[in-house]
Formats: structure tokens, sequence, C-alpha cells
């Protein structure tokens, strides 16, 4: 799908202007021998601290038609991922990236909204026209 | 999807020989002007009741290759409707309904046996061949 690819690198290219280095592009995880590819990993390191900051992000464009397929599939992954990663690098954190372009239209969905608010989802809001992250919503 | 069609009607038929009445197909939601369909809506009264027993079904077939990305797409579903449910009928279960042929395979992945009970998904488990409901997993 071209417009995963577009969306990913966009992401990519916004998380390292932020300062993150891609330290896995997927993220690969294992879980009882089926594996799971998150699509980036991400570390970024600042002056005071000794360990970095980690992070991973699953890439949505929410550019269906249909907001409620695209979200129940987005909050699986997330509600999955961040399962395995709280035993296996419980350090790292999760984040689902979806474009500022659209993001306010989608978050907006009370379904959307009240569904992200009770499972505690994490947003990472980036702009598709200038490849940069706008905010972090936790 | 054809495929989807012909579970539709195996799982409406499974339905019906447990002695469930079909009153929803599908059963439509609403939450802040989004509108969600539930598979199936049914209700079984017995004699000994005053009210009926209502459910809601949610049919998946899990025949694609990747067991990850259908799971997630179901949980995301199950988690999603439960919490519309909760406030909007709070007597209706949800079920996710999979087929005999294949839960054993796929119920027992793990990553989906742990995040099932982490989250307290429910299925309820339909042979394709003989058109009848095996088992209820709750």
């Amino acid at each position: 799908m071209p417009a995963k690819d577009l969306f990913h690198n966009t992401v990519n290219n916004a998380l390292q202007k932020d300062g993150w280095v891609i330290t896995d592009d997927p993220l690969h995880l294992k879980y009882g021998g089926l594996h799971l590819y998150v699509d980036l990993g991400a570390e970024k390191i600042l002056a005071a601290e000794r360990a970095g900051q980690q992070i991973a992000v699953e890439i949505k464009s929410f550019a269906q038609l249909s907001p409620a397929n695209e979200f129940h599939k987005a909050l699986g992954q997330f509600i999955g991922y961040r399962f395995v990663l709280k035993q296996q690098q419980p350090e790292r954190v999760l984040y689902l990236a979806v474009p500022h372009e659209i993001y306010q239209g989608f978050l907006n969905f009370p379904y959307v909204k009240a569904l992200s608010e009770e499972y505690q989802v994490r947003y990472l809001i980036y702009s598709i026209s200038q490849e940069e992250i706008v905010k972090w919503l936790t």
C-alpha cells in the first residue's frame, strides 16, 4: 500500500527532526511464537539522562471512509502491543501516530474520544505537509 | 465479501437451532453521531424468566493468513461495542463468534489467549459444517 509507505517515511523523518534516533524499522516483538511488528522503534538521549527515552510507534493514516473500522484495528493493535511491551520492554512507551490534518475530526468523535480515554491510548500527532511532530497526547 | 455472508448465515442458523430468536440483523448502535453495526442481536426467553436473555454477536471467520491482524480488529470491535452496550443496553452480553474448526489453533496462540483473558473477551464457538453452537466461552 503506497499510502502506508508514504506516511511511514513521513513519521520517520518527523521523529528524526525532533531529535529521535530510529532504532527499529519495524520493531519486532515475539510473544509465544507469534511475530508482531510495530512500525517504528525510536530512542532519544538527553544530556541530563543516563538512559534514553524509548518509544514504539504504530503509524495510522485513518484515510479510509469508515473511521470506526480503522479505529477498531488501531485500538486492538495498541492494546495488544502495549500488553507485550509492558512485559518485555516496560520502559518503552507506545504511541499511535495520527496525521494532524485529520486528527481533530477523528479524535473528536465521541466514540473514539471516550474509548481512547477509557483505555489510555497515547497519540503522536504529525503533520504530513511539514513532516513534523505537532504534539504528543498522553 | 461472500465468506462473511456464508458465516453470517451459519451463525444465524446455529443460534436459531439453539433456541434463540434473531431480533436484530445487524444490531444498530449509535454513539455520539457515529453508527456502529454489530452483526447480530438475539434473544432467548426461558419459561422461568420474566425477561429474556439478550446477546450481541460479532461474527469472525479468522480465515486470513495473519491471525494477529484479524485478532486486533476483533479485539478493538469487542472492546468498543462492549463499551457502548454497557452504557446503552447493559443487559445485553457481547460475544465474538469463532468457527470451531479453527478456534483451537487460534485461541491457543498465547498472545490471543493472554489478551482474551486480560480483557475478558467472550467467545461463541460454532461449527461451520454442522451449523450448530459448540460452546460458549465466558
